[in-house]
């Protein structure tokens, strides 16, 4: 045999606690502001959206935070996650780079959100909620709230994105096989979504109208509250159980990253692949670069401006500091629908002004050519969010075949593309194009901001 | 924590070799003839077919058959497959049973599939052989054969029974994603496929049209051969992974399975999991009952007559001995395209003579409301195939329910349900019909038998 394809831990050994980085930063991230006081928001603030768990977990100074024992329950249907070596890749590109991609599509819904969802649906049954209101893009966050709703026996009612609802109709019938309620957005069933409906009746939507929608009905409703599947700092908080199983894996394969790669939309994913090592790396203990890659559809780090933003397109939310496009930004419809998002994580916006982490934007024909590559040598369909990750993977083996490194580089594989096959199908019959952003269009959205 | 949710086994301890249980059987299954002289078959008649490497397979009296190490190379992408313990289903319906899935959803194509597609590709290569034909129903055998393609360098073309291919689109999608091509079946491109359509142009066709086409195909090029995806005994053979995989997780669990429940439509799946423990029931080390589950709408073995007929509905294959409902049987387009076969594997048939297996058929609403409530507490959408044998098995450990027996159960789930999600929308919308087979459909299909 040409050698070890996987790596795998055993049930036991799952991480029982989460990884907090705030702590261990060199500077604390700037905290989230009342938009008419422009002050910092209190607990008071959030308490109509959030359970007092998360929120007490959201402005956290402890480094690591216990994982209760029902959610390690849940996760064990499909936790700790494969690391692999990407041998038969390897071989393809005659790379001397190791490659290994940490997969999260063994999840119930094929992607790293459940890994929040399940407590976040955990901490609101336990605070006596009985509804939960969210918006999603491509659908995988969607997908992962209805799951972790249908375990804890909350209700559950989802905005999904105009341009996802209509490209990828399978995930709404996921969300419904678990027993959620799936709107289009924008829909007429909100004050925010009869907003934009009226300016634009054939609008796309984006995940900022979305999120408006969600927001609203939560904060109408006592018994309901409203969940986020990213940007969030406890939401990245949850998704370290991601990172802290990879270094367990890196040691049973003898190995360390030089360079870690992860597509970032709001943040989630590659955050919680990404903290632990940067731990390890603001340690001292290893030196890894970190690298975000976004769509140039969507280029929020590379292209955004670093200020406080809504985090929604009404202006319902907090302000938050933040890489933005501004929050009325609508993305080209892109088939990354998990990367549509006019901002970025206030954390990992910081840790990105921090220089602890490098940015680069990709078009969307290279990241599917890089996925079909990827299928034919590995067997897995990236969702299209991960062939973000997959392109600069690529790119950095084929850049180490011709200076003969052999580097090891580290991707997150956040989720495969079952459910979003017709991007596959769009880019393999020649009809997708890269809708770069303009500096126009740019400009006028950064305009908006508060 | 409420217990242990899973067993893996390391990549090292994937089995090695393959099991064929044909010498263990007291007596050994009826061989295939033919057609013409109604004489058994010998290697020289299936040679325009199949590669030596597999013809030898199929009559081997071997018990074991090493695993190539390029096979067991592939295999490692997913395997060994993980061993669920159903602690959430148990609990959701209140049982005293133990629940136990072997899930092979793990694999690229979310099926068992690839488990013989692989050997099959890599044996064709190794022979000279460029280009593979085959059949698909569900889409699961196609897209497993087309990702072996791939990693051999084989080109492969696939006729879709057209059924599936109207509600599987995006199984098309994913086989040439892999780089095939798929034509629905009945097409235009074959004689089988025309005569079909000159009868009845809006055919729905059948796994029997497809295979005719397919091997009609492979017979006029001599660079091409055939490849099938289940029935034959080679393919029964590379399934038995799956069984030697959960007997080392049973040790590992510590228990013992009182009953093996799976689905059958060609039977390699069920064969697959349950054949190694056979081999053990056979030399009194457990003692299993051993329960096949097949779709009201096709019951081969529950109704259907063990007979010599052909394997395709053009009468193109040797004759097979086996239990059969006509091959110019055409069943209702019910959504479990893999069971949707006229006949049956002549190794299971032979076993289920021998009374080493009970048989039961149901119908389709029974299973996807199995499958929901399967959905809702474990997580997976199980493919409508094996929703079939979790409707059994919940209908198992509900008679535990009463009698307060704890039996241990253990069933296939052969595959995920992700590009099979129209199926449960159209449950889940009341728009399902059960299609039982009629006496008058099942006597006039019998009336053509050769």
């Amino acid at each position: 045999m040409a050698g070890r394809t996987k790596y795998l831990l055993d049930e036991a050994d799952m991480p029982t606690r989460w990884y907090n980085i705030v702590p261990d930063l060199p500077e604390p991230p700037p905290p989230p502001l009342h938009p008419a006081t422009r002050e910092p928001v209190g607990p008071a603030d959030l308490a109509p959206l959030f359970p007092q768990a998360l929120i007490a977990q959201e402005v956290s100074g402890e480094r690591y935070i216990d994982i209760p024992g029902e959610v390690l329950d849940v996760y064990g249907l499909w936790r700790p996650s494969p690391l692999f070596r990407a041998r038969r890749l390897e071989q393809a590109l005659g790379t001397p780079a190791r490659i290994y991609y940490k997969y999260e599509g063994v999840s119930p819904v094929g992607s790293h959100k459940p890994n929040t969802a399940v407590p976040q649906a955990f901490y609101n049954a336990a605070e006596g909620v009985t509804r939960l209101t969210t918006e999603t893009g491509a659908g995988q966050w969607g997908s992962a709230l209805a799951f972790a709703c249908a375990t804890f026996g909350l209700d559950c009612e989802v905005w999904q994105v105009r341009a996802s609802y209509d490209q990828k109709p399978y995930r709404k019938i996921m969300m419904e096989t678990f027993g959620a309620t799936v709107h289009p957005s924008p829909s007429d069933l909100t004050e925010s979504g009869r907003k934009v409906l009226a300016v634009d009746p054939d609008s796309t939507g984006s995940l900022g109208i979305a999120i408006s929608e969600a927001v609203e009905q939560a904060a109408a409703d006592p018994s309901a509250r409203y969940a986020l599947g990213s940007v969030l700092n406890h939401v990245l908080l949850h998704q370290t159980v991601i990172g802290e199983e990879a270094l367990q894996q890196f040691r049973l394969a003898e190995d360390t990253p030089d360079v870690i790669v992860g597509c970032t939309g709001g943040g989630s994913n590659f955050a919680g692949l990404m903290f632990p090592f940067l731990r390890e790396k603001l340690a001292g203990r290893m030196s890894p670069e970190i690298r975000a890659v976004e769509p140039a559809a969507c280029p929020t780090l590379t292209r955004g401006r670093y200020a406080y933003d809504f985090g929604d397109t009404a202006g319902l939310t907090p302000l938050l500091k933040m890489h933005t496009l501004g929050h009325e930004f609508i993305p080209a419809p892109i088939h990354a629908g998990g990367l549509r998002y006019h901002g970025m994580s206030p954390l990992l916006s910081h840790i990105y002004e921090l220089g602890l982490l490098e940015a680069v934007a990709v078009p969307q024909q290279e990241c599917f050519a890089a996925g079909v590559r990827f299928a034919r040598a590995e067997g897995i369909i990236a969702a299209p969010e991960p062939t973000h990750a997959l392109a600069v993977c690529i790119r950095e083996a084929l850049r180490c075949k011709e200076t003969g490194e052999e580097k090891v580089i580290l991707t997150a594989l956040c989720g495969h593309a079952h459910l979003d096959l017709p991007a596959y199908q769009a880019y393999l019959s020649g009809q997708l194009v890269d809708n770069e952003l303009s500096a126009e269009t740019l400009a006028a959205s950064l305009a908006g901001l508060p």
